[in-house]
């Protein structure tokens, strides 16, 4: 099976080709430039260089969030073009899920931990034994100290990976991912979505919808105004 | 200073830019194709898809072996023609040490160990301690038994790095590195390079050489048929 993901959930924009638990392509972009414009380019340059053809992708896999809103967005709209070009179905991934897949092979508990601001990181925890990744706790946004709270119940190892990972390290003494593994990437995605796979799960492109975890910024300050009205 | 930097001494071609210690651009491709058709094709869509023009690289970087044979005759013969036509210089990159800054940000010894065959490995050992990389001993091709003796010594935790991980994780029992941290990549060989730049260590393209460590099997068949005769 041949599964093309997608990151564009921060900074950096990335892609791969996953087939049959090996990656077959892999591309990532962070000059500064906007999703919109680098991330369909580079897809096509990774298709053709590694001899892809589109046609040949079974499923177009995409981090869906927690993340940049408009990041996220851009992601979104492209694999339903993707999709609906091509007639193939979507995976949806929980970006929080996908980092905890940077540790795949090791052992501990992985916190996966993007910077929310406000004090506040997108997180969730799993069990990552070897090659197999465990959810532990559904995605939420919760203070840093109150994470905090919740990761004392646990003897295992923990390991921050995330945007966040620095600032939890800081904050809660667990340690972070080296700086290679500690970020979002396609591979990771893909590698989730392959795991993850499961007939059921399928969407038609037009289907995959946005998980933001909390209101954008705007709705909030709209919503605060019209409470105080 | 923006470092250009190439890995062709496996089976993944890749390429990354690297700027100021931030990987700017990264493509790799493991489909099977020639590295000789597949390499400069994906530097330039790496370029053009992260607006780096070419004449903006400060310096070419090259993994020079231990490795392929012809897969680092490919790579370096790609940097000297990348170096002849913009006149800048060239580094030269140890593969084996190429491979420790994948560990980068951990603590421990890495010894990479690339499969040489003939129950050998080339090998070098290198104390990570978070954003530094020491070289222990040199680049060597040795046989795995007597790796495991050269190791004994050492009272830090050892993590085996690149192709041979596995089977050396086999048969001495120290951990191999986490899969997605484990193979040769053109981001390590551009943080090796930017980590150890010496304006002496510069070369001009034309001077890059290969570091086979042993003599291709060609020859050594040659030399040995000659002493028989």
């Amino acid at each position: 099976m041949r599964i093309l993901a997608i990151d564009t959930s921060a900074v950096c924009a990335s892609c791969a080709v996953l087939e049959n638990g090996r990656i077959r392509a892999q591309s990532s972009t962070n000059a500064g430039l906007t999703h919109s414009r680098t991330l369909l380019p580079m897809v096509d340059a990774m298709l053709q260089n590694s001899e892809t053809p589109l046609s040949s992708v079974d499923c177009f896999a995409c981090s869906v969030g927690p993340g940049s809103f408009t990041g996220i967005r851009i992601g979104i709209a492209a694999i339903k073009g993707l999709c609906d070009g091509t007639d193939k179905p979507a995976l949806a991934v929980s970006t929080l899920e996908g980092l905890a897949y940077n540790l795949l092979g090791q052992t501990c508990l992985a916190c996966a931990v993007m910077d929310a601001r406000c004090e506040q990181v997108y997180t969730a925890l799993f069990r990552v034994e070897g090659e197999r990744v465990t959810r532990l706790t559904d995605d939420d946004a919760l203070k840093i100290a109150d994470l905090g709270e919740k990761l004392k119940q646990y003897d295992e190892p923990i390991v921050f990976v995330g945007d966040g990972a620095e600032k939890c390290e800081q904050a809660l003494g667990y340690p972070a991912a080296p700086p290679l593994l500690r970020f979002q990437s396609a591979a990771s995605v893909a590698l989730c979505a392959e795991r993850n796979f499961d007939e059921d799960k399928l969407l038609a492109g037009k289907d995959l919808q946005p998980v933001y975890l909390r209101l954008p910024q705007a709705e909030r300050e709209l919503r605060a105004k019209n409470a105080r009205n």
